[in-house]
């Protein structure tokens, strides 16, 4: 069963594309929140690099907590674990950056994910999607897999021209350039944005600096 | 004695089946728990990916802590010591993590595990067991060391026709793709669902952030 | 669309120039802010130096913190992760420093960056801007990206004479040799600068510490 | 003088077998306890597998502190170091766990340990004794150091019959299983058991929660 | 302009004279001093015995803060940052002790540093000048660079009859042996002593502790 | 002068004999405590084994602090940073134990220390000097350095006999069994024993916790 598409829609459970030493493979990535103080665990035999893109995917996240109706002291009373199963084989690269960045959201905010959606894509701090390489090998290994739609980064969309007809015809490729885009189609419903006023804390300003910091967006 | 069935059904002691350098060999699992600040130590002469399936098994465990009757604060309140004797020995691979996530629900519960049940499979961060290798040599070992019934994860059950006659009639071989049937195998008693509600704080969260956000699940 | 012009002028986005495995090239950098506890991650395979630079860049911001209006508690209220993207692309060397001590003040302040400018050079804790190696390629490397202006450091404007008279038409480049003249090229405004005053607390000096610590300036 | 019996009964200094570099050697394990914060420093030229030894050891003596009269928050209140001494000699291995443990017991309960018993074998978190290997070079070491009493585990016994007999007369060798068994032989008395209550905290538990987590034993 | 003097007296910003890769050289050392919680950061492609120097360096100023006007709990209070630019270079030994403690009492006090002196010696926690090696490269490179005034270890001063009449003639070579000679050739202006006396707090001695612990003098 | 007797009595700088890549030395070992939290530095291009001495002395001196009239309280209240100077030369083994303990116990206690007094042996946790190796090289380095009495362990006796004769007539040699020794030797006058009790807190124990846990001695 694995290398395949799940059954149904579940929390925190995304289906990436990514190379590993056997080729272009399926691979899920899951997540479970717990009550804890902030920390985040990830395991899975990760290489360094897909270790740093599952750390971008989440400040992306945190960073924009607001708009995905997250408050932001969750992040502190929280424990997040991000795990990608079938320990016995090493993963490394950024490719699947928006996969991370969907789980992440998903476990955060409770939201199912579509199970017949496969995604690859490097992931920036701002959810931009970078283009990646090897789509070929991930589009068979999708089809193999049985998933009905791939998101794939827009600067990738041109290498779409060297793509076998029956892996086209077969599943549904959209090409996607921001994580907007990735979560309407990989998420069952879209977060919706809450207001957030921090707490107030006697701060010794002196009278000039009204001109308060914004936070960055 | 080692590599033989345990004479009494114990807490937090499990026997899972592992491949080591000298083949397939039952592995003695053992956790204590002890009054602290949530901290987990694991030994054993363990590598990497065994290190992280125990990581995962502690967080499946964590997160569905009610399920298992357990009080969320008492995981920043006690330290556990996962360890898995025969120190001599390197030990590495993700086909314990299923004996992993049943020793620590034994430790956490004090429900005592029975004594003549053996185990291998990986386990997920949401509990599902994935397949593993080396099918024959394992249930070898679990015939040598008098082992009575077997879990093995349904993926496998495929593997079964090449398994000696002798093998399978000498022992109970049960494919599980679930935590849920591990315990019910494992556990002299299945734990039972609590509730909990987080103490209340004094948040600052305006009107609109009555889409409370959900726990995982 | 990577190594070439960001689109629009935005918060904590800034392009730098710097060698890598495949020669100069156009690195974006980019920084968010979040609610936290004044951790600071970075992350993009990034190797000692670029990561030694990132730090000697966050600390010329924080010790003139109020040169550029960010009131000092927000460094321990805050988190912020730099991220350099194209994860698959080892990067080194403290060439970038003056983008990632731009990026960190863009960050801090919300105050946007101008979308047609790179740069070049080394920083240091005080803000000079130090000379770099491969000028040519990196300049190269900008007009390709459709880069309008590009800042380089004062002590390389002696190699401008070896550099074809096509890219010297091509771009507006200007030797800088301190922060301050980057920010005023790069930021779509200055920041402005505040006064603070510490929070008294109740110390046990004697009468003769009256020669209070004055602050680094 | 060393690598010979201790001269007189103290407080955790603890004689166990190891096999060194070189050969079967008498090794000294000591500790102090401090006035600290729960911290455990190890020292010695040990390798991973005898540090981990330690770990375990101080894991089986904390799980069971009631039984050796210990009041949990003393973990928490003091700092113990544990020693091995001849620092220029690389130690690894499982071995000593018995001695490690008996060394935190002794330096926990101020009970002192009789100088002239030996002892070696692997513990499990458990307090059950492992087999070792090199029992023939450990036993002739500890005949040259003029130790009167060894304790080996119960499933080297077997390998007395290839000892030659001047070894095993000239000293009482005692095979045991559990590490009672090895404190009742080592230390010059056994603690007793105390009761203890754990503080009263305010929580939040729901009326079905009845069912109090136990705690391992 | 990098290899030569500085232009202006600074606070923290201190010419060094070390071994790097390509022979005897400047180093400009420099420092910031930011509100924080008593961390310290080293960066400038250091290896680790240079590290370590700075790490003796600071220690020796922490230990005699009074002598230097500070007040013991800014440490506490501030987080001070020591980089050493030219990031490309790696840079070891200890011979720019002098020089980085004369950065840390600058960035600590906030009295400039003569921008004509450069200076070389290992540094002891007690402040003794320490001899160095390479000096006649060393001087030749202060010669380059255009310093006026150079402190050298008094036991290198024996080395002098070796060095060439012109780099003698051309600068003026101080031996010195301890801090205070070094600080009083490089400062602007000497710290002033003050007196602290700690907080202070309720314990729970006996009688008997008239007999005051001394700090170290 | 390095490598020479130091000129007058002073805290916590103490002259060990050790090897190193250049044969036997004399090392000078010199601490400074600070008001802090409990850290301790060591540094002087020591490798583990140099570093973990230096641990072992320092729990020795912690577990014995009232015999030492040391206030417990102050380990937490202040930082201990021990270097070995001269760190472009790399040092390791245990042989200058003796030596660290006797820098420990006078940087907590204020009392200067004999500055024609050098010594070699390693320390155990309770205080007992063991034996070293290159006796007769440590002892020459000694006696070219200018030191009056060396202190040498009570093992190491028996290889007097083959140290030349000048060499023996030229300073006191004193054979050493227990720190207590070496510290009437080193230090100029010896500490006073302290009482002191530990502030009450109130813990819920049971009427049978009247076995008070007894400190090790
Ligand atoms: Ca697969
Ligand atoms: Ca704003
Ligand atoms: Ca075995
Ligand atoms: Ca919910
Ligand atoms: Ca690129
Ligand atoms: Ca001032
Ligand atoms: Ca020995
Ligand atoms: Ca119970
Ligand atoms: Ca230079
Ligand atoms: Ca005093
Ligand atoms: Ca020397
Ligand atoms: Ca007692």
């Amino acid at each position: 069963r694995h290398g395949e598409v799940e059954l149904e829609d579940q929390v925190a459970v995304v289906t990436g594309l990514a190379w590993t030493e056997v080729g272009g493979e399926l691979l899920t990535i899951e997540a479970v929140m717990m009550p804890g103080k902030g920390r985040m665990t990830v395991t899975g035999n990760l290489r360094d690099v897909m270790k740093e893109s599952i750390s971008a995917a989440a400040s992306y996240v945190r960073s924009r907590a607001l708009d995905f109706g997250i408050e932001p002291p969750l992040f502190e009373k929280r424990d997040v674990h991000v795990h990608v199963p079938e320990g016995a084989t090493p993963k490394d690269g950024p490719s699947a950056g928006i996969a991370m960045a969907t789980t992440i959201v998903s476990v955060l905010t409770g939201i199912p994910v579509h199970h017949d959606v496969a995604m690859t894509g490097e992931v920036t701090l701002r959810g931009r999607v970078l283009p990646i390489g090897g789509l070929k090998e991930k589009l068979l290994a999708a089809l193999r897999g049985g998933i009905k739609k791939v998101l794939i980064p827009q600067e990738n969309a041109k290498d779409l021209a060297e793509i076998p007809e029956n892996v086209k015809s077969g599943m549904e490729i959209i090409p996607v350039s921001r994580m907007d885009e990735v979560l309407a189609h990989a998420l069952t419903r879209m977060p919706e944005r809450i207001e957030w006023e921090e707490p107030a804390t006697t701060a010794a300003a002196t009278p000039d600096d009204d001109a308060a910091l914004p936070t960055a967006h």
